[in-house]
């Protein structure tokens, strides 16, 4: 008998038929004897329609009132879930985040769970109670509100695992595992047993959207086995995995890409110490989250600053970056929101040269044009014009041995 | 500068834009300088959404989780109207039931508000800030979400004016204030200056749908001077005042009725003492309010004990009292939910004779059976059959003198 918590995301509590659904997967752990704190997300489209509505009342909706709306999202989903387990005569209870007491930050919009009183829930778990947790939110230390950003549901999850000392955080999605690539784009693309943490958090920070990065984090630094399956499709999915020396040493684990990213780059700055912090500090006190960043030493003493963020940011970082540039009389402020992020990604590349020129190879053949580039122990990362995106990804996969069909796993 | 507490009910933000008119409302009020709690109900339509959904997924859903659910609605109004007050520049800050910590007893779908903790309220009020409140909501001692019923904004409105001690508690609502009888099934109906607390209760308990009982009782209870007016139209209102001479004494203020009532009789049980208590302590057991009790004494030792039920109520009440019956070797139990319940209501009537025979010889002018009468200080009470429910209203309107145009008040 093991404990477990599983998380269904917003497809798959869609409406009350895929919550009945749901209830029934849920059943069936249960009934063989396993304790369950289930998480749930908000029905798939109900974070639109309530941001349709808030952006109806305000333009740009003050941060503390967006969090209270949006955690109905989750508190609607609880109820109807624990409903359906009743339904199924199970004994089960749903909990709001200030219910069970999820601290957070008072970053509205991006809070981090900073601690989760699990008295509560054990209590219900040893009184055989199915314990249903809405994903997404918390309460910072005065009782506001907060919300944890888009895909929170599945760091609720890994932080809940994580407090009980689950024997596995079972995330199911819409997809049955990780894949080697996007099948939307690339039709060859298969299925991971496995991968590990560090591989994931490049897979999904890089924008395979599966799991939340900061899920990953914390399932690796709590070591919370994490398992990524789907909830229409019966299957193992993708087990992410801590023990690095378990692994098939995989050259490369899969070709992730990000299409939500811009470009900035502020040019003519002065070429000194102390001017990159002075950028990057302005554009984080906006709350904006940078991603790349490349500079180059210039030739007059001056030197062109260059970094990515999230394209929904991309305007608000570029005003940011103007008041900046006219501060440190830099030349000029210059920006593109169309481009994409594409990358290798694998831990056997720790121990293999020769990753970076068959990318860059691979790319230079299909007349694809680099404009940034980005390494890390085990990702290589560039930036190409938007619509090259589909091109690259597809022959980069090819290129690796990551069709299916030539086993290269 | 005084401190009011504004409540708009659901057609008052039914949408973005008549948010959006809340907040102008609002705003009038704390441009006057006054201190201002705002309480607010969920958007028309969306209780019956929440509850459409629920009855997807369980046909009887429980009544902990139907609350969680529920809750949602003035959860979502609260940001909204929030945004809105931000938009037009002013300080607000939003609080579900549980964050200005609304304590109630356990009864969910009904609980009653033991407490409010109004120390954060002040602290904002005190900084400027106008303070708005998720209605109808509450938490009880263990921290589980509560709801007060239907109408339950109200009685929060009410509760929040008395803990605050605020100087006046408006009640918005789609009517222009109280009225003779309901203006849609008597056009002559007049709006009412002011109404003593009493008649209110009477009217609002009889189902003159303006105000739920309870919010009048509480505010009977504590002095909160209650105002009800119109959200669409300008105008006064109706006053429901508390020194009861102060007013002029209307004989009767207005014609109540209830279309939600249906009755059930027991028949043929032993005609002696305990008998009334297992009856109705069997019904209330079942969490179902009785209204009017009639009971007649047999001729052979036994008797018919006939109560009635709300509506909704009548099919569980049912079963129960067929359990009762079984118990006592009652000879049978009827019910008929095709009933409606008629009241004339005046603090006047207790210095004046001849209301009732007026009010039975009207009906019977009309040809109108009555199955029921009671009668309390300030009220008259029948039954009749449904289908002579408007032509039982006009009739009294016009026989108490009461039509529009004839300077009765």
């Amino acid at each position: 008998m093991a404990l477990i918590v599983q998380k269904y995301g917003g497809t798959s509590v869609a409406n009350p038929e895929r919550i009945k659904a749901v209830a029934e997967k849920v059943a069936v752990t249960r009934a063989a004897g396993h304790d369950l704190v289930v998480v749930v997300s908000a029905m798939s489209g109900e974070t639109n329609r309530l941001l349709a509505l808030a952006t109806e009342v305000h333009p740009e909706p003050p941060a503390r009132e967006l969090d209270v709306l949006l955690a109905t999202g989750e508190q609607v989903t609880i109820a109807l879930l624990t409903m359906a387990l009743h339904l199924r005569g199970y004994q089960a209870r749903s909990y709001t985040g200030h219910q069970v007491h999820i601290l957070t930050d008072n970053i509205h919009g991006r809070a981090r769970i900073v601690d989760i009183d699990d008295v509560r829930v054990r209590s219900d778990l040893s009184h055989g109670r199915v314990v249903v947790v809405a994903g997404f939110q918390g309460v910072d230390q005065e009782g506001n509100i907060t919300t944890l950003g888009r895909g929170g549901s599945d760091t609720t999850a890994v932080a809940m695992a994580a407090a009980l000392e689950a024997d596995e955080c079972q995330i199911y999605t819409d997809v049955e595992g990780v894949y080697t690539s996007d099948p939307r784009i690339v039709p060859q693309a298969r299925r991971l047993d496995r991968i590990t943490v560090e591989e994931m958090l490049e897979m999904a920070s890089l924008g395979a959207k599966v799991l939340q990065p900061r899920s990953v984090q914390f399932a690796g630094k709590y070591k919370v086995p994490l398992r990524v399956l789907s909830s229409f499709e019966e299957g193992p999915g993708t087990l992410i995995a801590h023990e690095e020396n378990e692994m098939e040493q995989a050259l490369i684990s899969g070709i992730a890409f990000n299409r939500d990213e811009a470009k900035l780059t502020i040019m003519g700055v002065p070429d000194q110490p102390g001017v990159a912090s002075q950028i990057l500090g302005g554009v984080s006190d906006g709350n904006i989250n940078v991603d790349m960043i490349v500079q180059n030493v210039g030739a007059d003493g001056t030197t062109d600053f260059t970094f990515t963020v999230h394209r929904s940011d991309y305007q608000k970082a570029r005003k940011i970056l103007e008041g900046i540039a006219a501060k440190l009389s830099a030349r000029g402020v210059t920006g593109d929101d169309k481009i994409v992020k594409i990358s290798v990604v694998g831990v056997g590349m720790r121990s293999h040269t020769g990753i970076a020129s068959t990318m860059f190879r691979t790319l230079a053949a299909e007349g694809i044009n680099i404009q940034m580039i980005s390494t890390s122990e085990i990702k290589i990362s560039v930036v190409v014009e938007e619509k090259y995106l589909e091109l690259a990804v597809r022959a980069l996969h090819t290129a690796f041995g990551l069709d299916s069909g030539n086993g290269a796993e």
